[in-house]
């Protein structure tokens, strides 16, 4: 079976500077492998695009690996099984993988994850109950640590991860301030039970986050940097906690910022209110965490608390377009692409 | 007793731009007052001066409230009981106190903490077994938490703070790297068992701190500020810990430095090796971990692992020098001045 099939894919041309553009990325297909002793073949349904695969296009020092130039971009998946030569594994059976920008992958069926697709939506394994479901459940909890009736902020704040950290917020007694770009996202934000949703494009960011919140910030989730983070600086209390899981707004810069230089200013403020910033990657915390995420998060998903919006494009090659759209916050909700 | 005798004391004449100058201070004398119900008249015998004292000159929002212009500048002191009205102390008991940059002061007595000059020299409780010691103890045991093998840095390394720091981490097995300014603070580094002692005025600091710490730096315990911790953030370790008590390279700022804007790269840096920035003021710890380091820190004085000195300037006059002086670094030890 697999000596007949093109794998259609999409491969690292060359690194982005600044804003990923479409000759940094290369289409082509080639045969589909076959499956080795343990492996399985998997044909893939759903694409996750996430901000910090931009991370991984360029070579600067990160948390992750680089990709090298030539490799299939990466990114995690909800597959299909198409032909195992794995125990426990069987042609349709609905896994998350790790396939990345193709059609097709091999995967040893250790690194898999088996989806049911009676008990939610398989895309929300790339979502709310996926990666960033879990990045905003262990930001909180091992960090953040939202207390009732403390104010917490998160902007990007209709995108997966900042809309499951209102709502968890919510649900454990703090107020939710959300941050996002446009009346539509802001209307979202109501809808979804925010106390307070600010359009981060209107003038006087600051003065109507002052105004939002008007006790002060006590949990800035940080996910996008920039901006957004200049107006919640002076507006942190004493003993405030910043989890830092991204700075999408940052990705695409190519040097430092003009200045003045307010990196002695940020630490002053660290000092003189006791911050804590802690930046952190999900991975950390997945195997003291994990496991309690999918009991609650599918709690609160079955009772209602939590509410996820997915935005999906049809079509791997629409895939760089996607993902740029994305890093421009112009996606709303979890960011997929449907490629068969 | 307090009518025949004038306390001689300086005050806030003027907030510094900068540098505090002559004129910053005024000195004055006035009548000693009279103890009430509760409380005690104390003489000065000697005077703490510590950095965070430059900040509480200014009204820039901080963690303290500032002095107001006409106060006496605040300062904990080691005083001696001359007349009681609250049970339990009598005339030549020595307390620690916080009587300021004055000759006498008026206190209830439940503000003082009782000394035994037969314990230890009475100056240790401005010191290493005061708030210095204590910001140390706690900066390390509730954040930069040192394991054995790894390496922690510390600046103004001979200070009562940064020579506690560095020598608790040894005790806890962490590898110490100190900094200091010049070869004879350098060289008390090494007396003290630092593994290594690195002289910031020499050239070339992000080199030599590199060579020091072959395998990154894991606890960075920030008292100072500036250039020492430009050098220090690209060799952090994923999962390092700053503690930040300090910032003395800036207090005397008066604007933010020239660009480029580093801070998004400091946030950037928090974020890909999963950083922890955390301010504290000792007092936050004071109530769960005083004790635990009276009783930890007397012991490892008593056998020899902990050592300290002292820069100990005779009379209340040469305060304002001594005290710019140590916010320039050229004190060699904890600043002390002998009032009487």
């Amino acid at each position: 079976m697999s000596d007949t099939l093109l794998n259609h894919r999409i491969r690292l041309a060359s690194r982005p500077h600044g804003e990923p553009t479409a000759e940094n990325f290369q289409h082509d297909a080639v045969a589909v492998a076959a499956p080795g002793d343990g492996q399985v073949l998997l044909r893939t349904r759903y694409l996750s695009l996430d901000p910090y695969v931009r991370g991984r296009m360029s070579d600067a020092p990160s948390y992750a690996a680089p990709m090298e130039v030539g490799d299939v971009i990466v990114g995690a998946t909800v597959s299909e099984v198409v032909e195992s030569e794995a125990e426990g594994y069987s042609p349709g059976d609905v896994v998350l993988s790790y396939g990345g920008w193709q059609e097709y992958s091999v995967e040893p069926a250790t690194r898999l994850r088996r989806l049911d697709p009676d008990a939610a939506p398989v895309t929300t394994a790339l979502g709310v109950l996926g990666m960033p479901g879990f990045t905003a459940y262990a930001g909180l909890r091992a960090i953040g640590k939202p207390q009732p009736g403390e104010t917490l902020v998160v902007a990007a704040a209709t995108g997966p991860v900042g809309s499951a950290v209102g709502q968890i917020a919510r649900i454990q007694g703090a107020r939710a301030v959300g941050i996002a770009g446009g009346e539509r996202k802001t209307a979202h934000l109501h809808e979804l039970g925010f106390d307070e949703a600010l359009d981060h494009r209107a003038p006087d960011l600051p003065g109507r986050l002052a105004a939002a919140a008007p006790d002060g910030i006590d949990v800035y989730f940080e996910n996008v940097g920039g901006p957004v983070f200049a107006a919640v600086l002076p507006l942190l209390n004493t003993f405030a906690r910043v989890p830092v899981c991204g700075l999408a707004a940052t990705y695409n810069a190519t040097g430092l910022p003009e200045g003045p230089d307010r990196s002695a200013a940020l630490m002053g403020a660290v000092l003189a209110k006791s911050l804590t910033l802690r930046g952190f990657i999900q991975t950390e915390f997945a195997p003291a965490m994990f496991e309690d995420f999918l009991r609650e998060m599918t709690g609160w998903i079955a009772s209602g608390q939590v509410r996820w919006t997915e935005d999906i494009t049809d079509g791997l090659e629409h895939a760089p377009d996607a993902f740029v759209g994305m890093l421009r916050g112009e996606n709303f909700g979890k960011a997929i692409i449907h490629v068969s």
